[in-house]
This record gives structure tokens, C-alpha cells and sequence, in this order.
């Protein structure tokens, strides 16, 4: 399998690292040697069709900023669209950062490796909040996969818990903490007794904010997960805009405080049943779902098994790099069924 | 797929109902339409080829106790091991109680299903407890499937998650709250500053702990899902008696409520890492795997993707038939892979 990696940051390094570690151990167990003979960073590209040698692109990264520095295989200013269009591979992993006013530029590149024929992974949730359904249609109808287990949860198997854990059942509902940075800032403020604006301040001094945190505290992140559950586990034909959404900045010390009273606390939850929404929730704190800190949880309601929760880092580019993994073992899985049709 | 069903409680019979609601629906989604061919209960059999009437097997089984008081289809006092060796079919279900003393009578039936070429989905913990390195040899050698999900977690895909869902990473610990009733004990205790033995009476009271409570309290059913998971998971050869055990008689309220003075409190753990064990252990109430009642948690610990911890209802009739009913999909798809081969 020889793979294009558009995005060189946390995960893109992480899947390096990954994939150089478990070289030496037993990724052989699956029959699986994947060869990255791509890497495009903001400086440009390195193209190798034999397979880039992985330790030397994440020293070029860290000691000159770009792979692109490579003197044997760098090409300085290449553009991703270049790379995905000129160089052969099966799959193309997009691992830029999220975008969700137009997608840009993650829903060209998926657009780009779906027309050459690539199989797609992308861990950036932007092309997918606005356009996942048309997406879906549009890898369907290119006879590619388009996989994406790295957007909800981090490392955290949500999206395959519900699809290859729960056959045979009938997923009625989902309810989820879906964002671990207004889940630390609510965590922070209910157990400090601050304020919201006490407890953004020392999250964004932690790194766990952005400096502008709008994608956590005022929903938009966890919607776009909200939006790839509805589509990839319910079926519903969603995007972005048709989610409602309500952020954390008007939760108070006083609410959480009244709320602890009844044996409560208040935590942002996406939810899908007969609508689909992000709202700060009063909800127990004996219920399952209550995790505290940067971590996620969601709860899927079935018919039969009842209500199951799965709870973990929902972050971290080693986390989401394996979840790419797995991606990667799933597309190699259904093309190796495939091929004995 | 012909199925006999050997046990015909509240797993066999709530199978049938979701069989007979499925029908009506979605099942051939899957294209998958399993016959139950032969149930056994305590009063004999019965057996129909062409598949049995399932409506009718629960009315008969409510009104008469057994469903061999089928006029047409019915023969009184046939063994379960007659059924199994002269009945043909492709799985057989074995649903019947739990004993660790020697595994029987489910031991026999698991064995002769796999001598006469049948698959085996199992809910019975006693002979995977006992023999399960050696089952999973004979299963090989017979070139048949054998299942288990509904024996971790009830409906809760405990199994799955591990194998399906996390791929291309390694599961290097686990520890769970595998035993609902013993949960609900100490959750008690702790909640309403009871001791073990006022605690034990109410449950048994409400019917959560069974008039021999051994198997809970005394940490052997928990156990019993340690070597399970050990084995499948973690490729340990290990049976019961490789377990060290300690159950809950001996936690005391006090105990509890120093805990509680350091945010803490007391959970029976089951544990897999360099060793195996169950014991009651101290443990934060912020950590994910601290749930209260009747509720199982199990966390894996995996090389790359942290920590994940999936909770849901340990036991009950329907969520431990919707496990079955997964086992048999799962069986029919690696059948039909195969089949490409």
C-alpha cells in the first residue's frame, strides 16, 4: 500500500512514529507494509516512489521546519494538489487543520485523491462537517473508501464501537461529551469554583485552548462530530447547518453550583435522536457519560444491549495517528475481501 | 444457518424474541436469516428441520415449562447430547447455567457440537473458565468457530472492542468492573453506610444476587470473565485456577469510608497485566471505571491510543441474546469470507 501524507504536523509525525515502531515489531502480523511515498508540508514536498525513509523525514521536520528540505527527494513549493495528482499511491491520508468556513484546503484534497482513484483517510473533521454526505456519494460513486476514525474521539474506537460492535442491534440514539477542552474548563470551573473566563484563561495557559477558542467554547468542534455520527452511524443526511449549537460561554458558577445541589453537574453535550444538537446539559453525575477533565464519552442507545458508553482521550496526535492506523488496516481488509469476489 | 439452541432461559428465549422481532424488520439487511432447527430444555426437545415455530416455543415454554410438550415437533426426555449428535445443523447455541466445579454439562455439549462439525456460541462462563486454552485448540482442529460475547459484559461488546476496534495497536493492561451484583453491594454500602451483610440482603431481596451468592461475592464469576478475556485478548493460556481470588466479604464500612476521605472508594477488580487477579482495590471516583450499581466497566490500556473504557449493563436476558445474535453474524461473515477463498 503506498500512501501520500498531506499534512506533516502532530498526527502526521505521530502515524511516522507509529508505523517506524511497529515496523520493528509485528505490524507483519497483518500482512501489512505500508509505504509513505509522499509527505507534504506547508515548505513543499518529499516524493519518493520506493517509500520516504520515515526517521529521516521527522529529523528534516523537526531541524528545518519542512521535508521539503530532503536534497535527494524534496521539491521545495510543491502544492498537496500537485503531490495527490502526480504521484501514484492507493490511499491519501489528510491531516491538515480543520477549516469549517469552506473545508479549505482538505475538501479539494479529498475532492483531488477521490477523482485520481485514491482511497481516503482524513483526520480533519472541516470537508466532513459541511460536505459528508455529498463526500460519501462522491467516494461511492470513484469506487474509494473514505475513512475518517480519527475525527471523533481522538484514538478513542466511537465510530467503529458503533459500527463493527453493535451488528445485529439498532443504534435509537447517541449522546456524547465530544470536546475535552470546554469538558476541562467545566470540570475546572465546578471544582474550583471560578468562573468561565477564570478557567478558559488557565486552560489556554495549560495549551489546551487556542488562543482563539471559538471551535471549542462555542460548540462548533464538537458539532462537526455531531454531524459525522449522524451520517456515518444513523445514516441521516446532516451537515453543519442543520445542527443546532450552543457553546459553554453562558454556563455559570451559579448554574453549576444549583446543579451540584440535585446531585448534578452541567456538561456540553452533543446529542442525535430525532433531532441533532449541542447544548450545555444537566445531566448526573452517576451517569456514565459524567467523565471529568480532557477526556471524551459517549453513550450509544440500542435496542437490545442497552446503553453503552465508551469513554477516552479524546486528543493527542499519537491517539488520532492510531486511529489512521486502524483506518489503513480497515481499507487494506476490505480491499483484500474484495479482491476475492 | 440451522441453529439448535441447548437452554432454554432467559438468554434462549429472549434470543428468539429479538429472532422473531428482527424478522419482522431488518435482518435481512444482513442477509441473514438463521432457522432454529432444535431447542432443548430440562423436558426434552424439540425439533423441527425445516425450522421451529419460535412464536409457538414461548407460549409452550410459558404455559407447559418445556418445549417438548410440542405435539408435532416435541420429544420428551431427549438429552441435549442426542439433539447435538443427530440433528443436523451449523451452530449450536449453548445457553445452559454456569458451574466452575467441572464445567458440565455444558463441557459435553461444546465438545460434541465441535466432534459432529458445529459451531459453538456460547453464554456458559463454566467451561471457557475451566478449559479454555484447550477449547480453542479443539475448535482449531475441528475447523469450526467458537464465540462468547455474551459471557464479558452481557450485551456490552467487552470482546469486541478489543479485537474488532482496536487494530494495529496492543492492549498491554486491563481492568474491570466485571460482576454487577457485587458492584451494586458495594455501591450500596457506600451510599447508604450499610455493611456487606445488610447490603447482601437487600440485594438479594431485589433479586440482583442469587439465594447462594458465592459465585459473586466471593469474586468466582469475575474470574471466571478474567480468563476469558486473558485468553482472547491477551493470548494467555490461562484457566481458573491460575486466577488469584479474593471477593468482597471481608470490606468492610469503615474501610469504605476512609476511602471516601481521600476522593476514593472500593471496587472489585478484576485485572489482567504480568498477572491475573480479582481483588478489591482502591480506586478514584474520577477514574472512568468507577461506575455505581448494577453497571460493568472495563478499561483497556493500549500502546498508542491511552486508555479506553467501555461500560454498559452487565447481564440480562436480552442484552446477552443481542451478544449471540453478534457471534452468529460474526460466524456467518468469517464463513462467507472463507467461502471467497
Amino acid at each position: 500500500m503506498r500512501i501520500i501524507l498531506i499534512g506533516y504536523g502532530v498526527v502526521g509525525q505521530g502515524l511516522t512514529n507509529i508505523l517506524l515502531r511497529r515496523r520493528l515489531e509485528n505490524l507483519k502480523e497483518y500482512g501489512f507494509n505500508p509505504k509513505i511515498v509522499a509527505i507534504v508540508d506547508r515548505g513543499g514536498a518529499a516524493i519518493n516512489p520506493k517509500g520516504l525513509n520515515l526517521e529521516k523525514m521527522l529529523a528534516l521536520k523537526k531541524r528545518n521546519g519542512t521535508v521539503a528540505a530532503d536534497r535527494e527527494f524534496g521539491h521545495a513549493q510543491m502544492s498537496p494538489l500537485a503531490a495527490i495528482e502526480s504521484v501514484e499511491a492507493e490511499v491519501m491520508i489528510e491531516a491538515t487543520s480543520t477549516n469549517v468556513k469552506n473545508g479549505e484546503p482538505g475538501l479539494s484534497h479529498i475532492k483531488t485523491a477521490f477523482k485520481t482513484g485514491k482511497h481516503v483517510v482524513t483526520t480533519n473533521k472541516g470537508p466532513l462537517a459541511l460536505a459528508l454526505p455529498a463526500l460519501m456519494e462522491l467516494a461511492d460513486y470513484n469506487k474509494v473508501y473514505l475513512r475518517f476514525s480519527g475525527t471523533v474521539g481522538g484514538g478513542t474506537p466511537v465510530l467503529e464501537l458503533a459500527k463493527k460492535c453493535l451488528a445485529g442491534d439498532k443504534i435509537v440514539a447517541i449522546r456524547g461529551i465530544l470536546n475535552g477542552t470546554t469538558n476541562y474548563i467545566l470540570t475546572e470551573m465546578a471544582e474550583k469554583r471560578i468562573t468561565f473566563q477564570q478557567a478558559l484563561d488557565s486552560t489556554q495557559k495549560l495549551g489546551y485552548a487556542e488562543t482563539d477558542p471559538s471551535m471549542d467554547v462555542d460548540g462548533i468542534d464538537p458539532a462537526c462530530k455531531v454531524v459525522i455520527m449522524a451520517n456515518w452511524i444513523m445514516n441521516k443526511k446532516l451537515t453543519l447547518k442543520d445542527i443546532k449549537v450552543k457553546g459553554i460561554r453562558d454556563v455559570t458558577l451559579q448554574a453549576l453550583e444549583e446543579a451540584a445541589k440535585r446531585g448534578n453537574t452541567i456538561k456540553l453535550i452533543g446529542s442525535i435522536d430525532d433531532s441533532a444538537k449541542v447544548a450545555p446539559t444537566e445531566i448526573s453525575k452517576h451517569n456514565p457519560l459524567c467523565v471529568s477533565g480532557v477526556l471524551n464519552a459517549v453513550t450509544f442507545v440500542s435496542e437490545f444491549a442497552g446503553e453503552e458508553t465508551i469513554i477516552g482521550r479524546g486528543a493527542g496526535g499519537m491517539e488520532t495517528a492510531s486511529a489512521v492506523l486502524r483506518d489503513l488496516l480497515d481499507i487494506r481488509h476490505n480491499l483484500a475481501s474484495k479482491m476475492l469476489t
